[in-house]
């Protein structure tokens, strides 16, 4: 039985003529755990003196980006925080892939997720993941397919590696022609039998399956020679097309800063502008900073704290959450009508990598029921917002902006 | 969109055999923001011995009314206060208009909310809401409509005043007659155009077309000469069909005591009886008395709260809520086995309206969890229930009462 999704609010309430401005700073991956030692999390035992005065007229509270236990990847998280719930607007995976690698998808592109594989003489599978190589064993292997590839006429191809034996390719069909997506994968779930041949579940996805099998092939050829790396599975195909965006959907024109392009390209997903490419979160807050007037949202992302507890070094995420808190100013400054400061999930150094934990927020505005004068995991939790979904979260701004209006009479 | 339901309980646990009495007082709008000078919201500014000594035998939370961020008009969280999710169980806004100005609606009545309007000379709207008259200006034309106005045999017609524009209009067949009332709106939601004609989305409709469009015509010939109100635009048409009862659903043969029309109809909406009208809050507290034996569930309704929260007025609502705390003693005598206490949503004096805010809950019962011995904000925000739906209460208070049995074995 598949649960039914979980119900935001009703689009018809967003009022459509307020001119009040929402400020999302999304620290990536904020959330931690306590510390062994002296039982603080990396926000909690990070020097935060612009965030804790902000927490002195905030709500507080905790959220989870899709669901109690659920660890989100990036991309659904970040749809959760622009108000997309993640289980109701999917992403083909092929296209966040995509988004991932920083490519400019177009709306009638058709993103394809592949894995590097290994096959035998029979072209039975017989690792389905290539033994997972290194990036620099893959990395050649895919700049092989690149170049000697050969789709012919009529369609442009470009595949990217990801990370291992990840690997996204993107066909995009020529001015006038279409291509369908409605194909099944390739990747049989199994080894000891070859891949299975591309699918089309439609008419207008025939082409689409001849170009893969096309590419399939090719590839096979290309890539004998190879130990390990010696074919593609394609798993999760999806014709790339742009969500109703936050302005159709809450009268949010809004605009995205980011360093990293996967951020940039889930904002893009949902319509944002995205007015540069910072090369550090300073150059993106000066972005901001100079677009303060021409966006009623704007969304900044600060890599960092993530990046650190990846890396288990809980002592490095808690420099870059301090690294963050030096430029909170800058935004309070802009004097928005909403700072709403969160993570996309949490990332304890101790854990090293995306976990399920709930992620602490901090809403400030006019109308905030302050509980706390700091701003960490066990001062949201007894905060007044409570515990939400991330998706909630959008509601929660738009209303403290004066941009909802009443249900009912 | 139309957000899918969420899920609460499944009715089929109901406990249909028991005995115990379930006691509802909504202090209306009792949520409130923090006072600039002090800190304490409304309830936590108030002297409420009575209901602090019941906190500290009852669990305590805070409930979204509707969900969080969203603003409920009065209608909408009442219905989520009785176990209707109001974003599945749709009120027809004429209906609830109807409700709201206290009409006794019966099935197969059609309830239309008109808009008094500005024509031109050529019928083109040039202000949709006739320049939001004042209530003293709108009455006399209403009045002329429900004098001058003739439908003709087989349908009497009630027309009531709402407030500036607001009017409803509620079409009663004669008895073995059916009017349907798939109609579109009239209100082209624009000016410089005329209205849209009545247009009946089925044969049954067409003679309620009929009707509308006769009166709609009757209206811009009594109404010409008038500066301003020069006729009317029909938004939201409904037929009134009762919600399946709490008794159907919950097995609580329920009961409303409240000053205020609206809240009497929305209690008969979903069933309930209404043994009298109070002319005060201690008439329908005597009302509730008298009839303490006779229900499974009484609903009672205290207004004040609300009306000094929309004045801005703080110590107004202090004063209101110490009222009610004075006869709360009246309710615990009457040994419920379980007495909820909450509001329908929050009025902060400080934002002079309806908020999103969550709203406190008290439930007191045997089987409750105290952590707390004052009733406020702050308490409740570290209490037992943690943070709810408002939809929620009604399956914790059933729980509470005994009148939930186990799910699954």
């Amino acid at each position: 039985m598949t649960p039914p999704p979980i119900p935001t609010f009703p689009d018809d309430l967003v009022n459509r003529t307020a001119s009040s401005r929402i400020v999302l700073c999304v620290m990536d991956g904020v959330g931690g755990l306590p510390h062994p030692d002296h039982g603080r999390t990396e926000l909690e035992a990070a020097r935060t003196p612009n965030l804790d005065a902000l927490a002195a007229a905030s709500s507080l509270g905790l959220h989870d980006p899709v669901a109690p236990g659920v660890t989100p990847g990036s991309g659904p998280a970040h749809l959760a925080l622009f108000g997309y719930d993640p289980l109701v607007w999917e992403v083909g995976r092929g296209a966040l892939s995509a988004l991932g690698v920083g490519f400019d998808l177009r709306p009638g592109d058709v993103a394809i997720r592949l894995n590097l594989a290994t096959l035998d003489e029979e072209r039975r599978i017989t690792d389905r993941r290539a033994g997972r190589p290194a990036d620099d064993v893959a990395r050649p292997a895919v700049e092989r397919l690149k170049r000697e590839v050969d789709l012919g006429a009529g369609v442009t191809f470009h595949l990217f590696h990801e990370k291992e034996h990840r690997v996204v390719l993107v066909l995009r069909p020529d001015e006038g022609r279409v291509l369908g997506a409605a194909l099944e994968d390739t990747d049989p779930q199994d080894v000891g039998i070859p891949p299975l041949d591309p699918q089309a579940r439609d008419a207008a996805s025939e082409p689409t399956a001849a170009l893969l099998a096309s590419f399939i092939r090719q590839a096979e050829v290309i890539l004998a020679g190879e130990p390990a790396i010696r074919g593609v599975l394609a798993r999760g195909i999806a014709a790339y097309e742009p969500f109703p965006s936050m302005e159709t959907r809450f009268g949010l024109r809004a605009a995205a800063y980011a360093r990293y392009p996967m951020y940039r390209g889930v904002g893009r997903l949902v319509g944002m502008t995205v007015p540069g490419v910072p090369g550090s979160d300073e150059e993106a807050v000066a972005l901001l900073e100079a677009q303060a007037g021409a966006f009623d949202f704007h969304f900044i992302h600060a890599k960092a704290p993530d990046a650190r507890g990846e890396d288990g070094d809980f002592d490095g995420k808690v420099a870059a959450i301090e690294a963050v808190d030096a430029w909170i100013p800058r935004l309070v400054a802009l004097e928005p009508d909403v700072l709403l400061v969160t993570g996309d999930h949490s990332t304890p150094a101790g854990y090293g990598a995306h976990t399920w934990h709930a992620v602490p927020v901090l809403l400030h505005s006019r109308w905030a029921r302050p509980t706390a004068t700091t701003f960490g995991e066990t001062a949201c939790r007894s905060g007044d917002l409570g515990r939400v979904r991330g998706v909630d979260l959008v509601s929660l701004a738009l209303a403290h902006a004066g941009r909802l209006q009443k249900f009912g009479a």
